[in-house]
């Protein structure tokens, strides 16, 4: 189907000159937080620098954010599983006097395209899920500490925490005043975590949602919205005890020092992204992005402190980091990219061995990080609102935590026989413990427990095929695989595929993939993913919102909005 | 704020000079479909009349739907429950040759308001979740026999089936072509249910939900998509030997003769409608409409054989079936609401009668029947997309099923004390086992459950209450209701409640609404309504679906749409 010529309005501008959002950065050049580790206390605090915005045309007032911010807040996390590991609790805290944090900035918001703001709240939502990661299976409890307003996606944060303290001042408040200010829902989770997490009863919930300036005091505490007030003069010292308490709780047992996460080697050119181990390859004519990972060229280290010496550059470390870094520059930067095909190139059976060091050295603190690591980067795979497709092709090396990939996929094609005048090994896959447990999706299961959850049979027999070489023929006898071609249909049939699957409307991909992806349980994750995100796209996307005389548009005018009344 | 001139496009008008869409109905008024029972197995033929559509402006070819096809087919379900207690098992067939049924009707979409199609889909929804829970909690198996194609809503109809057949002729497919063809997503849990029904691996479901033709034969056997593929010259008589099969399994044990659904009492006038129990006042200015119920003027019957005799006309079943109507005509006709006010008059101790004799008899059919009748009653409110507020004032009567009402509205207001020169009883709730059971919200849980996640024991304080006379500061400190003004705030206290909660855009409160209401675990259903239909309502607002250029407006016309090709 043809292309719009008014489809692709720019996005507004990026301040000082960038091309593209990136999501890299390092404590040394954080303009937005402070990170200071304290024995086993780490303390971030927001201070949001006005003029630091990541576009033009908005200033970042009163600790707003936006995505800049909060990639400066998910790089200080990962400084705080790798670089410190003795860090056993982490204060959030702001910077500013009288204010907590007013959220996500509106302004930035009303002027940002409708897939940057869908794609920013996605960030957001991860980010927040990773604060509860970095407790639940890191043992770095949070507590947020509220000496002022946390308004909006400044409350959200609060609630991404295990304890949240508020100021009792007679001022400082929380609130989620974005249904009645800005005709929205609170874009990172606040619905759900009010309801599921605080479990606060609905029509108190209800209240809280449609009170513009918020709840304080001890209302806040008996409705379970703050977990305790303190007032100003015990406030510093009530949050170190606080932190001293958690601290001892932590079942973090790691000592120091960490592995330092230097910067990722990697090229942009015109057509694609270079990086040490991983190559995304743009086709714009097709829009399909093709990200090719390569496997180990080393055998794994021979010990612990091997593995500390290699730090950032082990192997399975160095490929999460940059099939990470690929996936959220294609979502945030390649909006036409409607598909990303994954490749890779190497030897299976070293991609095993790898897997076997890290089994064997499960308990140690690093390596349980870079299992943790993988298994966020997997669920950023699966929440990517592109259509996904695993090429499985001979060569390859989908072993182990890179057999997730298919699994991870829309469609999974594999290669039967060989290639002819091609002396590569034929396509193979092999299974290894790290596909039966390490990584859940959000749904809380496996991808093969999710892709089998008509008959536990099928899982219990692919569970027993690990270790062995699984070709073609036997991967779709197993249901591993969606389809597999020889050469005589293969280039054909991906062709086709992927030309069929480009024609078809994005909006109703989005909407397809977000309903299948997701079998089986829903948990916390999933229900803001799933449905806290699609209410939020719907409503961003109506003139009640958007529009001339909608509530976005006409923010800080002094104009009121004007409303189609009508329900649906 | 200000209402927009604007905002009230007239809806397209209704065929044949109505007003108003009516959900009342009867077998011998369909147009569409016919009943037919034998012994215990029903037989359901969808035969839909082209020229019966409800609107003007399209023919209904190829048993394609729209709301007045489906509300027929609600209406048959209700009468297998009421009027054939001895029916097992309903077969679900087409009775045009080589096309069981196209799904609901293109132009009906495409002309359609989106409000209009938005709470079609909730209703076609709940008449499929009814055929599931007809099988579920009456025992009448449903049975789908499909002998030509099967496409979108028409497989969605199939998937609500116990068992799918479909002849195996080598033309007739099941298919959902909804993204494909029109750039949408299906809107009656398709892929809900082909995700987590039929547990459809996710990618068959991802090649099958995007192939406009449709999977046949073996394969949609294989694939999950079907239970069994049967020869043409078979079909009959496998349809029949199989529907003697699932009515030997039902539990269904009740005997003939059921009740009579005779007419309702009803009388539409400008400002509102008069039922024998139900009172629906609107105020059109405030955008607001009143639902008054009113209690039993009689005790309840002294035995079954009188309730037998009372039929439809007993309390509990009259209110439930006025209820029901009255919420519907204003979901679908009364798009301007914005909110649903919850009044009762009536002695308590006489709901609280009426619960006893329903407890004493629950194992009798029709009373279990009546106590079903209910549960969907009471989760169409749950899911109605109007915000709902109980006023429990004196000479109310919530007591029993009753007081679920408020506890399915956003907020509750509970008159404290006496209001001056009123010498009503003070207002009071009577919990009964009816609000700890027998109607699980979408969630699989109760209201009170629901409401009080957090804490158990809060639940338990309420179940330790039952039976009890339970005033307003009881009630307060129970957290059984939200505000307790007093007959000094009383007045302001809702008309300020009420003139804020409209001023609110109308799409957020569905947002908020739709994600506050459900807490706790997730199931089939309240997937379909969270998650599906919250990215359905999106995608049908978005240009690539409804814009000029878009799939919906261009669909039949020859012009491929065009797409804004950017991914969300």
């Amino acid at each position: 189907m043809s292309q719009s010529p008014h489809a692709h309005a720019p996005e507004r501008p990026l301040a000082n000159g960038q091309t593209r959002i990136d999501f890299q950065t390092a404590p040394s050049r954080y303009r937005h937080w402070k990170l200071a580790v304290d024995g086993d206390v780490a303390t971030l605090v927001m201070d949001v620098d006005e003029r630091g915005g990541l576009f033009e045309g908005y200033d970042l007032k009163l600790n707003s954010y936006d995505l800049g911010v909060d990639i400066e807040l998910a790089d200080a996390l990962e400084r705080l599983r790798f670089e410190h590991p003795q860090v056993r609790v982490a204060v959030l805290r702001s910077g500013k006097p009288r204010v907590f944090c007013a959220g996500s900035n509106i302004r930035m918001l009303a002027g940002a395209s409708h897939a940057h703001k869908v794609n920013f709240c996605k960030f957001t939502n991860e980010t927040r899920n990773g604060i509860e990661d970095l407790s639940e299976n890191s043992g770095v409890a949070t507590i947020c500490a509220i000496n002022g307003a946390a308004a909006g996606g400044g409350y959200e944060l609060a609630l991404a925490a295990d304890h949240i303290m508020l100021v009792d001042d007679g001022s400082s408040t929380v609130a989620l005043p974005e249904l009645p200010l800005l005709a929205v829902l609170p874009g990172t989770g606040g619905h759900t975590r009010v309801a599921d997490k605080r479990k606060v009863r609905r029509d108190h919930a209800d209240v809280f949602c449609t009170t513009e300036e918020g709840i304080k005091g001890k209302r806040a505490v008996e409705w379970r919205l703050v977990d305790e007030v303190v007032p100003g003069s015990k406030f510093d010292q009530t949050v170190a005890a606080r932190a001293k308490e958690f601290a001892a709780k932590s079942r973090r047992d790691a000592q120091g020092p960490g592995i330092t996460l230097g910067p990722l080697t990697r090229g942009f050119t015109a057509s694609g992204v270079d990086y040490s181990l991983v190559s995304v390859a743009f086709d714009r004519a097709s829009r399909i992005a093709t990200i090719a990972l390569r496997g180990p060229e080393a055998p794994p280290p021979a010990s612990i402190d091997a593995l500390m010496a290699l730090g950032a550059e082990f192997w399975p470390l160095e490929l999460a980091r940059e099939l990470d870094d690929a996936i959220l520059n294609i979502r945030l930067n390649e909006f036409d990219v409607a598909a990303i095909v994954f490749k890779s190139a190497g030897d299976p059976a070293e991609v095993v061995a790898y897997e076997h060091f890290l089994d064997a050295n499960k308990d140690h603190w690093l390596v349980h990080e870079i299992r943790n690591y993988w298994k966020r980067v997997l669920k950023r795979v699966d929440l990517t609102s592109r259509s996904l497709v695993t090429l499985i092709e001979p060569g390859s090396c989908f072993a182990g935590t890179l057999a997730e990939l298919p699994f991870a996929s829309d469609r999974s094609y594999m290669f039967l026989g060989a290639r002819e005048g091609d002396n590569k090994p034929p396509a193979t896959l092999i299974l290894t413990d790290a596909n039966f447990g390490p990584y859940p999706m959000s749904n809380g299961l496996t991808r093969l427990a999710s892709r089998f959850l008509a008959d536990p049979a099928d899982l219990a027999a692919a569970q027993a095929e690990r270790e062995k070489t699984i070709d073609a023929a036997r991967a779709q006898e197993l249901g591993l695989v969606t389809f597999t071609p020889d050469d005589i249909d293969w280039d054909d049939e991906v062709r086709v595929f992927l030309e069929e699957r480009t024609s078809f409307s994005p909006d109703s991909l989005t909407g397809l993939e977000a309903n299948l992806r997701f079998a089986g349980p829903e948990t916390m994750e999933s229900k803001i993913f799933a449905r806290l995100s699609a209410w939020q796209n719907w409503i961003f996307q109506r003139p009640n919102a958007i529009g001339e005389e909608g509530a976005l548009k006409r923010y800080g005018t002094g104009q009121k909005p004007v409303f189609d009344t009508r329900r649906v």
